[in-house]
């Protein structure tokens, strides 16, 4: 079987050069005498690979010096407890914006250690709109305003910041760091799971205010989870994933080589306008997401009818391109287009649908 | 470089058809069109391997259909705050063995959550000895004992677990599982970091009762550090360390087309007592751990001084035996010959143990 254009939300697609210098170096690293996956944590080699995947990120992202990079495990779920118990009192008021079934979870797990309010409920409109925060809406005394920066479910994105005022926002962007420019010196701290679009499961990215590092928390907090101790051992206080954080620093490099990550939000930008052009004049396929809010990395659309739905989603598979199914609680289509989907890919979607839409009116 | 015999505590050496199987099929997994860490966790291919890994471990650890299997993240060190969390009320008393380094990090980390009281502690014979455990030396209220199983540092295990009466053991059997045959009833709940013999870092493999899986825990516990969460969502909740679990899974076949644990644990006996044996009777390098707590798995020795040590690990590293340095806290030297290191490798140590002594004898 040949590779397929692969559309999954996520574990997602890599770049292939990514998979091809991998695959080369899998069993005998240059220079070490054994595969990444077998070096001590401890060893020079490994550490050189940590520390060159660090310096590639904090370029390829302008990460200030004052902030830390952590790479931890655990995915996002995990730092929907970490933000809370290390960036907030136990008991203290935390600010989220509800905008998707993600940003939800992190409300849920905020209350477990905070009183995590929410400031805005997408939930009156399906989650189609990021509906609008102002100040005035966040309580002046919360730690923080956690928004989801985007919402992969539901393909909507923050296009615009929120204005928080004075208070610090926190911010998810597993699906959309490196597919789009930051100023990362907006956040006290961003997050991502690396397997959208910078790697592979099992690795987490935290890059987090280092004046918001303190060792002076509730006794209780397990100390693997403890941003400081984190970033006191470079990563390293246990031992990290260590292959996850080499797949990631192959991604970074490759970033770099393709110009960069504004050079990737302008192909993003191209890739998802080609199909939401489409879905705009289509008699078939409808999109999801308000416009003002669509995501350049996850694009919703809908068929009539499931009966339509599973005939395109069959079509399409027959074609190479899968995992174009929409997630069980949305239902119709997503085609999540990170940094790794080529305009190719894209491009033989798009024609599916243009013959998909022909054949019926046939 | 050619690969070399790779010595280390962990990440360790990793047997080398596990390592081509995974090379040859990195870029395009068969049948699937793409890689295994391209999968999205939810389809097909993918369950496949994580309920092929399972089913495998189980056949070959014997594990009872009343024990869950838990694929986490995190290592070992999380496992010292998801133990107290799950298994004790907060406050309770829990009851750890000191006989190493990690085996303390387990108790300062049990003190968080509960009233985690050392049995014994090992400090006092510079952790040399596993301390004999009597029935009575256990507070009979504590929710479980805590045993290391075998600690890496220092060269010790128990070659006999203790009678812990009516209360459960909880082992960490990171560097012996699969190195040797345990029972796994005799104990509440074994946990050991996959990077040492079962594949490579960032999983962490959990065998708990299932009678010992609650809902009824603090509230403030997170999600992610709920074994009964894991349990349910078959170690999905979130996203799982998936190519990490792929690895494991080909380790797993590995060591069942070697003739299973109890083959491994014969051969790996040969191996240490190969080192062991000369160990005894040489002017030159001396065994750290007590002859009756030997490990099968990391072999620990010492040399007259820091300049012979150097001198010795110089020599080892120039034959392609690397990581032979002892851990900080104990020097000397550490040979870890897990399940993945073949006899023909230790025989090459033994050799320059050999002509070491013999050199220094001209």
């Amino acid at each position: 079987m040949d590779r397929v254009y692969n559309f999954s939300a996520g574990p997602s697609q890599l770049p292939l050069p990514v998979l091809e210098q991998a695959q080369r170096d899998l069993v005998n690293y240059p220079g070490a005498g054994c595969s990444v996956m077998e070096m001590s944590h401890r060893s020079k080699p490994y550490q050189a690979i940590i520390d060159t995947a660090e310096k590639t990120l904090r370029r390829i992202m302008n990460i200030p010096d004052d902030y830390a990079v952590l790479f931890l495990q655990g995915g996002a779920s995990l730092q929907f407890s970490m933000i809370p118990m290390n960036l907030a009192r136990q008991g203290q008021t935390t600010a989220y914006a509800v905008t998707g079934q993600f940003a939800k979870k992190a409300w849920e797990e905020g209350k477990r250690w905070g009183n995590a309010v929410a400031v805005v409920n997408g939930k009156d409109t399906n989650f189609a709109r990021i509906p609008e925060i102002t100040p005035d809406m966040i309580p002046q005394d919360a730690a923080y305003l956690h928004i989801t920066g985007n919402n992969t479910i539901f393909g909507t994105t923050y296009n615009t910041l929120p204005d928080t005022g004075n208070v610090p926002l926190v911010c998810d962007l597993s699906s959309t760091i490196l597919g789009k420019e930051f100023d990362v010196s907006r956040f006290d701290l961003i997050y991502a799971g690396a397997q959208k679009n910078m790697g592979i499961a099992g690795l987490t990215v935290v890059i987090v205010k280092k004046d918001r590092l303190t060792d002076d928390l509730d006794p209780v907090i397990p100390t693997m989870l403890r941003y400081k101790v984190m970033a006191d051992n470079g990563s390293m206080y246990n031992t990290p994933p260590c292959f996850a954080i080499y797949m990631a620093g192959l991604v970074f490099q490759w970033v770099e080589q393709e110009g960069g990550v504004k050079a990737l939000e302008e192909r993003n930008t191209k890739k998802a306008y080609a199909l939401y052009d489409y879905l705009d004049q289509s008699q078939v396929f409808h999109p999801v997401a308000d416009p003002k809010d669509r995501s350049i990395m996850n694009v919703t659309f809908t068929l009539p009818d499931d009966e339509q739905t599973a005939a395109f989603i069959k079509m399409a598979a027959g074609r190479g391109l899968t995992n174009i199914k929409g997630h069980r609680s949305v239902g119709g289509c997503r085609a999540s287009i990170y940094n790794a989907m080529p305009m190719e890919g894209v491009q033989k979607l798009l024609q599916c649908m243009k013959d998909f839409e022909a054949g019926l009116r046939e």
